[in-house]
């Protein structure tokens, strides 16, 4: 019997990936990963199996590297970000349970840097207090579950990270959102949005709530809203803690 | 004029920071941070003039940091986890911000593998979904503001990480928020809690809502409680992301 790890490959960039992901990628024999992301770290590929498939083919992608790994290889699944956050950890475990206890390879998780740990450190320290993950995409939620966790977030007044913000077919959603958030928040709340965090192709925003939705938000975009006492100052968006100065 | 660079160092294994905070450490001639984590990077330190302080001098390590960077040397300030999430990141660039903008070192930020996505990686896949990170450390917060955005959380079914759990000061706080929780959550709702991760003495224990808080809780504790459909299994704590196996 083989073994399987799923491993956070951070951001993009091969440096904001951990040692112990490194490691365990120069240790696999074979490689599971969605296509762009196993673009991300092609450097470090060479001689190794891939198994490359397309967005939304995530059972698929997983069943096979478990069958690889039940076949004794060590097999890694790539995930980018963090692997528990949205990512292929719980997919993997779940397979992984619908097997016999004698079939299940041996199992680990390597966490990695957040998109939203990664947008925050570009955008300065928005993070720095209690925060909030919704993911904006339906394929797998519903809608009007989205929508009352956005709610529920505003009203604690969570710091509210959007992961998923916009996709070409669902563009509409985010501006329900901001409707949403315009019940708590003020209009002057700030919002930064990096696209592409650490990647060739990085850009960063800091707008307001009132405006946001007018840059350009895809679905390499993070998306973060301040509380009631974030500000930016200095093309910087910072979220105090509350230490007085 | 020198620049100062706060680094996430993750978890606490060295294997755990990733390559961008290796190098960065690396490069730098001054360390600043808590006494705890300097330690936890030891290994790294030989030749470096060290700035380390006790707890609650954040604003005196930082402002010391500040200066150093002024005179001229390459400053490293260190934060365990990811140093954007109740870290340093923030109350460096407050401090960079009161100064005249000629006489503001160069700053950045590198972001690290957060406690609750190392947590969260050693039981199993818990934050799969939208979640909450919520601090129960009053020092800083109104312990009202703190109640409130853990009844907001537990209404929006989020899984919701607490940070800073329980002090040797501070035992009631974490019975409170469990009550509170308790009136949204089912009472065998997982909880997860990680003591030290990544660390030499870490150790993992899965409970229910109802009966956690009878664990061994501390200040390197990190709590996980799960949403309406997180389960455990084979002492793996899983949130679905909602595939249909």
């Amino acid at each position: 019997m083989g073994k399987i790890t799923v491993i956070g490959i951070g951001p993009g960039s091969l440096d904001d990936m951990t040692l112990r992901a490194h490691k365990a990628i120069e240790k696999a024999d074979t490689i599971a990963g969605y296509n762009t992301y196993i673009k991300l770290i092609e450097p470090l590929l060479a001689g190794k199996k891939i198994i490359g498939t397309g967005m939304m083919q995530e059972i698929d992608r997983c069943t096979m590297a478990l069958a690889e790994a039940c076949k004794g290889h060590d097999v890694a699944v790539v995930s980018s970000g963090d692997a528990g956050v949205y990512g292929m950890a719980g997919l993997v475990l779940e397979l992984l349970l619908q097997k016999p206890a004698e079939e299940r390879p041996q199992v680990a998780i390597i966490p990695g840097v957040s998109a939203v740990n990664a947008a925050a450190a570009i955008l300065g320290a928005p993070l720095m207090h209690d925060f909030a993950v919704i993911s904006l995409s339906d394929l797998l939620t519903p809608w009007d579950l989205i929508k009352k966790r956005a709610a529920f977030a505003a009203q604690g007044d969570f710091v509210i990270a959007l992961y998923n913000p916009k996709s070409r077919k669902r563009v509409e959603h985010i501006e329900e959102i901001r409707e949403i958030l315009l019940k708590y928040k003020p209009a002057n709340t700030p919002v930064g949005i990096v696209r592409g965090a650490t990647r060739n192709n990085e850009s960063v925003v800091i707008s307001d709530l009132a405006n946001f939705t007018k840059e350009e938000i895809d679905m390499f975009s993070l998306v973060i809203i301040g509380n009631s006492n974030t500000y930016s100052k200095n093309n910087l968006m910072i979220t105090p803690r509350g230490y007085k100065l």
